[in-house]
């Protein structure tokens, strides 16, 4: 079925708030959300709602807006989620970091106490779009092998950077695994094999059996250059905020625990460097650039990271986000204690 | 022949200002290539002396300190290295950001008409050793494809960070390339092919030639992931410091022009996120939970970032350096207009 993007994000924020989750906060969460169905990221979009609700209503994560800075400096800000949704700590962040850079030239935040955020790219498009770089990282629990290792202690964190440009930003949205265990989860499920280089087994061999290497670990870009990357989040998002890092975290998908998870976010006002025009226009010029490249074979176009984000997202507003049945089912189900059902058109 | 670090450090000093650089960046660049010969990147150390001085005898590269601060912002700083040796605008620009981040929490600095810097981790440690997280990378001249294109674009870009601990630093120096470029090279001069996923042809197909590698482009680390990543790289030190991309700059080993590459470089202050010791004790309880994990088969030892480096320099320092005879010999020939030669004791 498809409906609009604000129908759907409307909707999402009245299943929130209807749970008794703050309106701030759940507009956040909609938000974000949405923003990842328009950019095709539909793994960190409204199939979420699901999970993100069964754990405010067994009191995993809080309701509310419950975010404290707890040491501030000019550049500098740690804050304390105190186990706020994700999102909204993230954002908070952010917001803080793109106040603050207006000011100094840059800040950056800590954020421990959090939970899932979503896709890290909302973040730093936030950044963007106020004319300065965004920078945003998270860890979650282990499921990257640090090189040389034959058990999992990095998270697939995500990294990103967006850069605003005359057009589009150019924004970078990637973990520093090969792939992602969902590649991994659906090979399993369709009984295939999966291409030596993905995964580890148990006992840190390169495997071709995806439940081996489920049960194993993910295997970095780069042998040991992804393996560092996935570390520095770690200190960066873990031991800087003060969250932990590794077993000090909970899964999304188990409810033993709040997440505990921390965040790393900052911007960087181009600004304070050179002309933003003049910027802008470098950026474009550079875009041109690779894009007049001769291409690889089989290649129709060289595509900039966060190019067909965004093509996504003006397709999307446009014409509607097609939602699968599994999902439109699952928001209809959540929807039905307080009478709520989507209606399409 | 094995000399003490010191001992060539001040050998290579006195090539320089015997030339008629100036004190104060003699002392720079000394310093800094006896810390890549003590860290163990002898590609990046007093090798490199034979190639410095000819590009400043040749007036490619300025005898002098030539660095100005164009734009200054609490927490930003935008250089113009007015073509000082590379190793002078860094340091100045690490420099400026560590004094600045002790008040504001964080400052980065872009460095534009710049030369080559040598390894970027000299520059990260500074940060480390001033407690602080230290971020650097520069640009280059075009060696890596874009992801989908057959020419390339980006530089070997390196990216360094360094993260201070209980110990010594966790230190990520690395490029986004799958390989170096002196693989190739060395390939070709051993008639030996290179493995697929390392370079692609003029074409952009993956090619075992190494000399259609070097006609070609190097392939990025997890395709369009390390793509991105050399792309953000050029985006900070091309674009944001006016210093420019690809086509526009100049290499190391040719005459036509000084490089005029450009360089970022940050300190974030870690105080201003959790107490020093606190956070010195958490990278310190991280690196003892990953070095106690499995090891994978035939791994004795899962190595942190930095780690081998700060091994090869307790040793060095304590042991002397070992200086091949092509390297001595260069260093000799250098000395020798001014009557100075290496000693060995």
């Amino acid at each position: 079925m498809r409906f609009s993007a604000s129908y759907l994000k409307d909707y999402c924020r009245s299943l929130m708030t209807a749970r008794g989750v703050d309106a701030d906060c759940a507009e956040t969460v909609a938000d974000m959300l949405l923003d990842a169905e328009l950019t095709g990221v539909a793994t960190h979009g409204i199939s979420r709602m699901g999970i993100y609700m069964e754990r405010v209503e067994r009191g995993l994560v809080s309701k509310h807006n419950a975010c404290a800075i707890t040491r501030e400096s000019p550049g500098a800000v740690a804050i304390d989620a105190g186990n706020s949704l994700g999102a909204v700590g993230a954002k908070f962040a952010m917001d803080t970091c793109i106040r603050k850079a207006r000011e100094t030239g840059c800040c950056f935040a800590t954020v421990k106490n959090s939970n899932h955020f979503g896709a890290a790219a909302y973040y730093t498009r936030m950044a963007a779009r106020a004319g300065m770089i965004g920078f945003c990282c998270t860890n979650l629990t282990a499921k990257i092998a640090p090189h040389g290792a034959a058990e999992p202690f990095m998270g697939t964190d995500p990294i990103s950077v967006a850069v605003p440009s005359a057009g589009d930003p150019v924004v970078l949205d990637m973990t520093p695994s090969v792939v992602a265990l969902g590649k991994l989860i659906l090979a399993q499920k369709l009984g295939r094999d999966i291409p030596l280089g993905w995964a580890l087994d148990r006992d840190g061999r390169p495997t071709t059996d995806p439940a081996a290497g489920r049960a194993g670990s993910l295997i970095p870009i780069g042998g040991p250059k992804g393996s560092g990357l996935a570390l520095m989040v770690e200190a960066l998002s873990g031991v800087l905020s003060g969250a932990g890092t590794a077993t000090h975290l909970h899964d999304l998908y188990e409810f033993d625990a709040p997440q505990g998870v921390g965040h790393f976010l900052g911007a960087i006002d181009v600004s304070c460097f050179l002309n933003a025009d003049e910027f802008r226009a470098g950026m474009s010029n550079m875009a041109a650039e690779i894009k007049t490249l001769k291409k690889s074979e089989g290649v129709d176009e060289v595509l900039l990271p966060g190019e067909r984000a965004a093509r996504s997202a003006a397709k999307k507003t446009a014409e509607g986000v097609d939602v699968p049945e599994a999902v439109c089912a699952e928001l209809n189900a959540l929807g039905a204690p307080f009478g709520m059902s989507l209606h399409e058109g």
